[in-house]
């Protein structure tokens, strides 16, 4: 029998995420009916490679098998674990046992020749002429009258011959588990999302080329993804106003996800920010500074997109002849027309959003972030990924669904590289603990990325509004140290922006998504230097690149939370305790995990806070911690172990 | 999509088991993209139906659905989740809205004579001409100058029609999944060993009359199962003698395991016991005292066997022409041949041994306990098992493999009604509630009904052998209590017998696995009157007739363990509380849980000992326990809620 294989998910039904250079842990329970020893292989195959690979599994106890193998191929890989009997190792164990019993032996001899021929016979030539000899040794040694000689029987070389060889009767496998391996980026990744129609002179529209000006500093903060809303011309029909005002202004920009004018569809680039080939210029400027470009992929039009009457059958249409405007009754939104992905030219209308896809991909974006992906259906996402990814397995694609667990997740089994979480409304201590539990510690951490954004265009929290600048140090802190991968809405969030647009909404006053803004530094200054401090510990130090091995610490103090994560193979330890408190000064003793930490409780620590460059020598599993809110609400502490030496100086590594 | 239906087991693949009369209660994930609203139903069908009954499942909130269905036929059952798009519904609740809102609906009331006219097309005739009528109202409403005419477009009844023949589009279904209905023995039974040899007069070997005359005390003491080891006619060559000799001297008995001799195999008696009539005859008697008489399946056979002459095939052969006889080298069984259950002739074997099974089915013989399982193939028991139960569901198999877990649990995946558990060696306090939290509350709860054994022919535990009347005394309740089927083997157990073959052995001294014992009260005297009573309070107590319900309870004392079983639909509750200590009075406080309980700890409860018949009076969660071992080691309590009157007098239900 051969069950449980891990990792899976859904059933085996889910495939699995890794990235490039990982090494893939297998284990699976294997046994058998009787007496008999048990054998077991994980087998493996990338998309791209002729045959499976096999490699042997080792029994971990409790009939418990585990094999690994590098991960060095993007792509989609699958997996399946056999195992059978293994007659010879079964054989030669009782074997030894009747010898050590001083047993006469004779006959076994004759039977462990059996067995040797049998694997002779279904061997390679090469192996089947040793194994025919081996078989001839064992025949004569249980004919001869010298009990002392056994034929090699229990040579390890024999042995080793058949562990490979040897016939393997009742092969059992696992159904077969699928895996898809991405770029490290998939995993790790600080985004950083800026209106680029903002950035120009004051009350002159900003540019695509205005944000190549900005790269620079974006780099020096430290930030792989720059994310820019859609850049497509913004139809004028229904044209929101500022402020989400149902008429507009003249001169008033427009929403950016009301995409389709005269000017063009989702396909070209609104003049006012420049050409396609801007955008291709952009790409490769990025990439320049170590950044990835990521557009929005927003697949709904406005009433003036050329679609609407070149293929008027991609929407839907009411009794009256007249096209469904979005609507979630009775609130309508006239100038946003959703795309009918059930309508009868179902497959022209998916094969022309995968040309959108493909189009963007050609012009050097590898990065998508997909609005709403939960307002279409799963299927067109499967599918749309899945021949995306079969041509460009680097490509990215982020959802954007605030909606129930179970959608979220589903999008995360269907293909999205990552997904926006409830990281944002998240704040209780007991809280964070139990989100993340279920993220990194389930069988969802199998298929769905987390990426944490304490705040986006759409979300400005209650807890940032009436916060302090040590809510937005606090909330940067959580988000880029609790997952991998996290964003922020930039210049609103640098700046401290917490304005919103009445009391009770998660909407800004004057936001973006219909106006300009002109962004300067208020009375708070700018968190730039803390992000710069945050993400240059992200790089540094590999535990903080993988969401596995978070482990929370007990604090006794509700409003101190405190965790850390580790990557064995580096050697690398990071333990991060944030004060919840924006406005006192929080202290408490924390109890160390030491046994998940590793860490000898009986030697001495080093800690080098990351962020204020402080250090501190702990003992024990129990220590004292204090965060002042007016100073950083957080320590994000590099953990160095004391090696002893043979001067037993003290030395730290 | 249909997601993580519950009950389940191995990803479905594994059938999970229930009793008539239980209520089946599924679960199951279903959603879809988009905003639409969905609908679900349970469908079932039981093995001896033509057609699949649909239950339809209501929403329990965060897109979980739930139904139940009464389980009232012995046999297979499958059932699958099905969910599907509501359109009706979703239309429904969005002009709810809109109406709300004060919109112009005319246009919705056209789309929703769509959807009844659809309906109608794929209705019974009746139903449909009553849709036929609704659309052609809601189409004049639609048409009407009236914004106050909605043709009846909200009437429940319109609604409630249209949920069961709306149309349905893209249904999803869960993978069908198996469910094994069994009598309620298979869940709640009490077994009493005993070898009927014993029974005779002094050094007169007893018969199967011998046991009938036994019953009434049997049935007194209240078991439901009277198991007999094999009753078959006993190799003689290489017989062991008393205590398990080599070899046998004159007269003595051999052990019943051994099968087979000239007088017959499998399917006839031993002489000295009777004929198979008299197993007809005991089977018969048993029934009328409520009891099931049950043989062992030993598939195994001594060197005289009959088979061994009239199908040689059905044994292993060595090269030197031999049969094989049992080993686990160095040690050899030279007085057991194993059958082979792989040679050429399986197929004939395994019909062989259905043949045996049927055999003592026809002879009245419904519950079989089965040696050594583990030691024969996974297939032949899935296989024999299904054939069995196809023909007759209510068969009981006691799987006997105290193996490694995985086996176990493969066993009671593949049709064993109960196991043989770990609970003989689970002495701690610790390790009781871990492995009782594993039977009871993970996924081995679905396929595997754990059967608690103090001890058995083969099995005089340490624990055992070194403790007081109170060591049995506590073994006895908690086998008793904490699972809803276990046994004992009887005379040895009533009468304490704790003196093992040599030091280091869980065998028996002068084991009746090889000699007749003449059974007699020593200076303990016996546990029948303890016996009594736990099984009283067994068949009073529906609570006790369960393991899904077991909740432990805090005590501040590791020498005390206490944990409850409830039954809500009977209102039945039962708190255990049990001193592990057999030399000294422990005390302690206990916190009940009283959310598991039920109970408001502001009202006072009633405790009423089923064993000794003492009253307590509890108030809140936390109270003290004193259990003097000299004594009675336990309390098993029934909980009585205090009720308040009119006159507000106590009164306890």
């Amino acid at each position: 029998m051969v069950e449980s294989v891990r990792p899976s998910a859904g059933c085996g039904r889910v495939p699995v995420k890794r990235v490039a250079g990982d090494r893939l842990e297998v284990t699976a329970d294997v046994f058998a009916d009787g007496h008999d020893r048990v054998a077991a292989a994980l087998r493996v195959k990338h998309e791209g490679w002729g045959r499976w690979r096999e490699v042997p599994m080792e029994p971990l106890g409790n009939d418990r098998w585990a094999a690994r193998v590098e991960l060095d191929a993007l792509g989609r890989w699958r997996y399946v674990v056999r195992g059978w009997v293994d007659r010879f190792a079964t054989w030669r164990d009782e074997l030894e046992r009747r010898v050590a019993g001083g047993q006469d032996v004779k006959v076994e001899l004759l039977v462990g020749a059996q067995l040797v021929d049998e694997a002779a016979a279904n061997a390679p030539q090469a192996v089947a002429q040793r194994l025919r000899v081996r078989a001839e040794r064992l025949l004569s040694a249980g004919r001869s009258t010298d009990p002392a000689d056994l034929g090699g029987a229990l040579d390890e070389e024999l042995a080793s011959v058949m562990a490979i060889h040897g016939v393997r009767p009742h092969p059992c496998e696992s159904p077969e588990l699928e895996l898809w391996v991405e770029p490290l980026l998939a995993r790790f990744s600080a985004w950083y999302e800026l209106f680029p129609r903002s950035l120009g002179a004051p009350d002159e529209h900003g540019t695509l080329r205005d944000v190549e000006a900005e790269l620079p500093r974006i780099a020096e903060m430290g930030f792989d993804i720059l994310y820019l809303p859609p850049v497509h011309p913004i139809g004028r029909t229904a044209r929101k106003g500022r402020n989400n005002t149902e008429a507009a202004e003249p001169g008033d920009v427009g929403s950016p996800w009301a995409i389709g004018a005269a000017e063009g569809g989702h396909q070209a680039v609104l003049p006012e920010l420049g050409t396609l080939d801007d955008v291709s210029c952009l790409a490769s400027a990025c990439r320049e500074h170590g950044i990835e470009l990521a557009l929005d992929l927003a697949f709904q039009c406005s009433p003036d997109h050329p679609w609407v009457t070149e293929h008027p059958t991609w929407f839907r249409h009411r009794p009256d002849g007249s096209i469904r405007y979005a609507e979630n009754p009775p609130k309508r939104y006239q100038d946003i027309y959703p795309l009918d992905f059930e309508s009868e030219d179902w497959d022209e209308l998916w094969n022309g959003l995968l040309g959108v896809v493909r189009f963007w991909i050609e012009r050097g974006v590898t990065v998508f972030r997909v609005d709403n992906p939960h307002t279409k259906p799963f299927a067109f996402w499967e599918w749309m990924i899945g021949e995306i990814k079969r041509e460009r397995p680097d490509v990215v694609f982020l959802s954007e669904a605030f909606t129930r667990p179970r959608v979220m997740e589903r999008l995360a089994k269907i293909g999205f590289t990552q997904s926006y979480t409830y990281f944002a409304w998240r704040t209780a201590k007991w809280e964070l603990i139990q989100y993340l539990t279920e993220l990194t510690q389930t069988e969802v951490a199998e298929y769905m990325r987390p990426s944490f954004w304490p705040n986006t265009p759409d979300i400005l929290t209650e807890q940032l509004q009436i916060g302090t600048r040590a809510t937005f140090a606090a909330r940067l802190v959580l988000a880029a140290t609790m997952t991998a991968s996290y964003g922020i809405y930039g210049p609103a969030f640098e700046l401290m922006e917490r304005r919103p647009l009445r009391a009770g909404s998660e909407e800004y006053l004057d936001s973006e998504k219909y106006q300009l803004r002109d962004w300067a530094a208020g009375p708070d200054g700018t968190l730039a230097p803390l992000i710069t401090s945050v993400n240059r510990a992200r790089r540094d130090h590999p535990a903080l690149q993988r969401n596995d091995t978070l482990r929370f610490h007990s604090v006794d103090n509700d409003m101190l939370i405190a965790y850390s994560k580790s990557d064995p193979d580096a050697g690398d330890t990071v333990l991060v305790v944030v004060n919840l408190d924006p406005n006192y000064t929080q202290s408490g003793w924390i109890d160390l995990d030491v046994d998940a930490l590793g860490i000898d409780p009986s030697s001495p620590i080093q800690l080098v806070d990351l962020l204020g460059g402080d250090t501190y020598i702990w003992s024990g599993a129990r220590n004292y911690v204090e965060l002042r809110p007016s100073d950083c609400p957080a320590h994000v502490f590099h953990l160095r172990r004391y090696l002893r030496t043979e001067h037993d100086f003290e030395y730290f590594a």
